[in-house]
Order: C-alpha cells, then structure tokens, then sequence
C-alpha cells in the first residue's frame, strides 16, 4: 500500500533535509557561451556540489530523517544500503547526519578510492561476493544482525524519491519561468521526485529524461511495456556513465509516471562520444569536474534530438526558451577522466 | 608620480566593476576533508569562476573602466593589450562590458583555443613574433594607430592592482575573523590588491605568497633587492603554472609593499608535484577543473613550510586558524591536465 506521492510529498521531505550536516541548496550556473550554442538560456544545477558529491545523499537523507523520526528504539538499529558509488556514500553520510548506525555492503572488487569514500563518513563496511544476489542476501543478513535496521533502496522508497525531488523544488525557485528540465535518467528516482515537485509547482514545465544509448526508455513509455524485452530485464547499459547504467526504469518510478504522466513522451538518447564532449565542455566552460553521468544532461541539451523536440514544442505552444540540466554528480575516478579528455581529443582532431 | 594606494583605492575600483556584463562576486567554497587535513579551517575564493575564467577580468574592469571614465573621446580611441593568456581575455571581454574598442597583440605561436579565448569577446587580434621585444613594440605601434589607445598592464598599474584588491573586500565580508590569506604571487598585482583590501580592514591578517619554486621571493624580501639574481631579471620561471612564470615582483607591488609592509616575510614555495597533487585535489573533492596556477595556493596551505608558519604564528601571537586560499584561475588546456592527473597518479603510485 504506497502512499499518495505529489508536490506535498516532496514539500515534507525538504522539511527534514536542510539540517546541520544534511544537504546544501545547491548552486545554478550558467554559460554565456553554452546558451548560445544551445539556443536556448541554459541553467545548470549542481548537484555534484551537493555533499558527498552527488544528487544521492537527498534521498539518502530524506529515508534516514524518517527512521530518525520513528524514536530512539527503531533509530538504535540503523539503516543499512548496498551500494559501492554514490548510494552508499549518501547513505553513509545521511546516517552519521542523524547519529545512526550504518552498514553498506559493496562487492568485493570496490576500489579502495570507492570504499574509502563509504567509510569515511563512519558506516561499517561489508564486502560480499560481486554478484547481485550476493549483494541482496548480504545486506538482508546485515539489517538483521543489527536487529531489524532499515534497508534504503536507491530509487525504488517513495522517501528516496521525495528527497530527490527537492532538486525541482529549489530549480523552480532558483530559475522563475522555467520551461523544461532535462535530466539524468537510471532507476527513475530522481527524475520522478523532480516532476512531482516541478509538475506539481507549473504543469507546463517540461521533465525530459537523458539516457545513455541502449536504455530505449522512449519505447517503453510508447509501448507501455517497463521492460521493453525480456532478456534486458537485469542487464546493465554499456555506457561510460557507470552511475547510470540501470536498464529499466524501476518499478515505482514506472508506476508514478502512468499514473500521473510525469515524463515528456520523447527522451534523449547519448552516446559515450558525446558524454565526453560534453565532460570536456563542463570541464572547460563552467570549470566543474564530474563523473560521466554529471555531463550527459548537457549532451542532451546540445543533442540534434533536442533541437528537433524544441521546435516541435514551438509550434504547438509554449516554446522552450529557459532549460534547466541537471549535473547529478562528480565522483569520478581521475585516471579515468584523463581518459576521456584524450579520446575526446583524438576524435576531435585537435590539441586543446 | 603615483597616487597614493590604499584600501579605500580599492573601494573606488569595487565601485565600477559590478556592472552589466562586468564583475561577479565569486563563491567560496569549503570542504571539510581538506580542513581537517590542513588543521584549520579553509575557505576557497573562486576567481577560477569569476568571468573569462580568471581573477584578471577584475583589474582590467577597474582600468577599462577608468578609460571609459575620461569621456566618449578617450573612450573611442580603445584600449590595448599584450598577452596570449588570461589578461589578454579579460581585457578584451572589460572592453566588450564598456563597448570600447580593444586590441590584444599575443604572439604568432599561440594555439588556436587560446586566441579563441580572445576573440570570442570581440577584440582583434594582431599576430606577433614570439619575443618579449616585438610584443612591446606590436602593442605600442597597435595603440598609436588606434589614435592613442590605452595600455592595460597585467600587473603594474595602480587601476589593475586596485581591481584585483576586490577579491581581498570580497573575502573579508564572505568569512569574518579571517586569519590569514593564500596568494599565488607572480608579477604581484593580486596580491598586493588583497593585501591593502584586507589589512586595511583588518591589519592583522597575513597576507602570505605561494610561488612555484625558484621565484626566489622570499630572499628577495630578506635582502630588499626586488632582483635576488640580476642574472635572472627577465627570466620565466620552469613551473607548469603557465600562468605565473614571472620571476621578479613588478616594480609597482614591490614598491608598494616595501613602503607598506603588506606581504607575510615568509614565501610558500611550491613544486611542480605539489602543485599536481593540489591539482587532482581540486578536482576529486572541490569538483573544480582548475589550472595549474589555480592550485599553487592550495599546495601552500597543505605544504610542511605553512605547517611550521603557523606553530611559529601560534607561539607569538594571533594563532591561524581560518585561511582563505585564492584559486586563481581555471583556463586550462584539458589535454594538459589529463597529463597532470596521470603524472601524479603514478607518482601516487595508484589508480585513482
């Protein structure tokens, strides 16, 4: 039985968020030189600002605010995730916001860098074996050794969602007169708590989904089918944004948006080739380093795709003049980034 | 004969920057991992967000502005410009914010992304041999044809010091009770402007220079002579902070600081390594892309040499214990810093 979720829904979570060691409003940046390539007035938000350094630790925050709020007895048995990137951190720093006791279970093969950055907001660390399965006996063995702590699901807990919705919240106050949102789009979470709270504030506001190449959520919202084909169903997205790389939407994201058409029909689909441009011209334009995932909104935003849905939209009546892009995080491995900026490089044929 | 400098010259520069198409007033970042290593409480001035991407665009507002100032007939014959860097961007968006006519002379070798940087904001652009001679003399020729246009400095005039003295009024309203203030130094405009801003507020904050290795500024302070080495008068400096090569102080800041004892007597200086990982630093916790010159003041803050500044500080007086570190500036050539990221992770001897 879930609870109704809309823009109050999203208005509580923010209520218990903004606490001393809890999230920041993040800040919006602009580019001159970005918008008029765009064609359009371009705001980014930066959550890859926001603490633990990514979008994550709202939800984080919001699902641990509410075990916090069910009294001494159920916040004594803490929370417990399983995650080795940003979900884990979130969830780590969320607990020690609050005093609470956390667990997050990543697989063995985490890199040090990675498990260093669960552990150094206090949460005890549990390594399983790398396989999915692994994962989910783990963290269910752990919540009940520490005798009944909460599990929080990255995307799936309507308190997760809500807490990512507070990034619509504050975009709507930040930027007056927005026209679409365009955001980074895996297990559904955020781009769902966004909508709720920015559809909730103005109808008219437009809420597109930018996946990595290979996700084809634009059929699944066209066939109404969640899983477009079977064999896809568990398969991670080959993809360079390794924070996204979820196939489906989930299933309470999937829900909320037939019940309350959420998302814009078309969605904008990236390839590797273009998050790297686009990591470049953050890198280079707004001076702001992110992962992989971070660029892809703005690969969106500078996509022929999107050009075509603009002029589209404006022929059929309020045109899209004030985008808001959503960075979703900048936890990304520096040897890796350094990759990227050369391949981009090479296949830009040039030296700088 | 120079006028007299002083905070309230800085005030009066404050007083024209912050218009359309001008000046910003730059965040200050924090980050409590970096605090906690460093053992104070840090606060990073962004001039690496202030805009063309560098704390120069302050100091030629101020100067372009002054020009702007002497009415439509001084105005119309423009300003003038020698620099393939961040000087040459700044005046000529300044120009561009005034709608005055500017030049930037920058020699035949620059890259192509450089000279971009340039005429993106509308200057022209005159090509010279790459000597230190045929670019004084492109500049001056450039001037008088424009019928007696105004040369802007990057360092060494009282207008551009007073615009870079901004940063210094900015930090002391953005972080009150500041303690001391990290500077990267090369001809010496900035910090010199800092320091009359912030010690005329507050005359016991320490104004303290981090120089890449080899500038020599600390002897030079010991001993009075602003040339240590008359040997190396004209010489760059061997530093990858591209954008601080200058080895003397300018004749003005040294001027200026002789007669008002603005600078701390002990110099940070800084290697190329310690300069790479500050790099990798600023990237993997700030989530700023910064050049190389933008980190030295970090390097400083994390260096053995400000470790034993502040126990000597802390046994003789005012203890340091909330520093501001200047980032400088983010124009970076990404293929470059793709290098630097992967130097220091082998030095690292590690993959992330």
């Amino acid at each position: 039985m879930d609870l109704p979720m809309d823009l109050s829904t999203v208005q509580a979570a923010a209520s218990r968020i903004y606490v001393p060691g809890g999230c920041v409003k993040t800040p919006v940046h602009t580019s001159s030189l970005i918008s008029a390539a765009a064609g359009v007035s371009a705001f980014f938000k930066c959550e890859h600002l926001q603490r633990t350094g990514s979008f994550k630790f709202r939800g984080a925050m919001s699902a641990v605010s509410e075990v916090a709020l069910l009294g001494p007895e159920t916040s004594a048995k803490g929370v417990v995730a399983q995650s080795s990137g940003n979900h884990g951190a979130a969830v780590s720093a969320a607990a020690e916001a609050f005093g609470l006791p956390c667990t997050v279970v990543v697989p063995s093969t985490t890199p040090a860098a990675k498990q260093d950055n669960v552990t150094r907001y206090g949460a005890t660390l549990v390594l399983c074996e790398p396989t999915q399965k692994a994962r989910v006996d783990a963290a269910a063995r752990e919540a009940g050794r520490m005798g009944g702590a909460a599990l929080v699901h990255p995307y799936n807990d309507d308190p997760v969602i809500a807490g990512q919705g507070t990034i619509g919240l504050e975009l709507m106050e930040q930027v007056p007169g927005l026209d679409a949102i365009l955001v980074p789009v895996s297990g559904g979470g955020m781009i769902t708590g966004i909508a709720l709270a920015a559809k909730g504030l103005d109808p008219g506001v437009r809420v597109i989904a930018v996946e990595p190449e290979g996700k084809r959520l634009q059929e699944a919202l066209e066939t109404g089918r969640r899983v477009v084909d079977e064999g896809t169903g568990g398969r991670m997205l080959d993809t360079i944004c390794d924070a996204i790389r979820t196939q489906p939407l989930g299933p309470r994201a999937w829900e909320l948006n037939l019940e309350k058409k959420l998302l814009h029909p078309e969605v904008l689909s990236i390839s590797d080739d273009e998050v790297r441009a686009a990591m470049c011209l953050t890198m280079s334009e707004l001076k702001q380093s992110v992962e992989p995932a971070g660029a892809i909104a703005l690969a969106g935003l500078l996509s022929p795709a999107f050009r075509e849905l603009r002029a589209r939209e404006e022929s059929g009546g309020r045109p899209i003049r004030k985008v808001a892009v959503v960075i979703c995080g900048g936890n990304a491995d520096l040897g890796v980034v350094a990759g990227h900026i050369q391949k981009h490089q090479e296949a830009a044929g040039k030296g700088s």
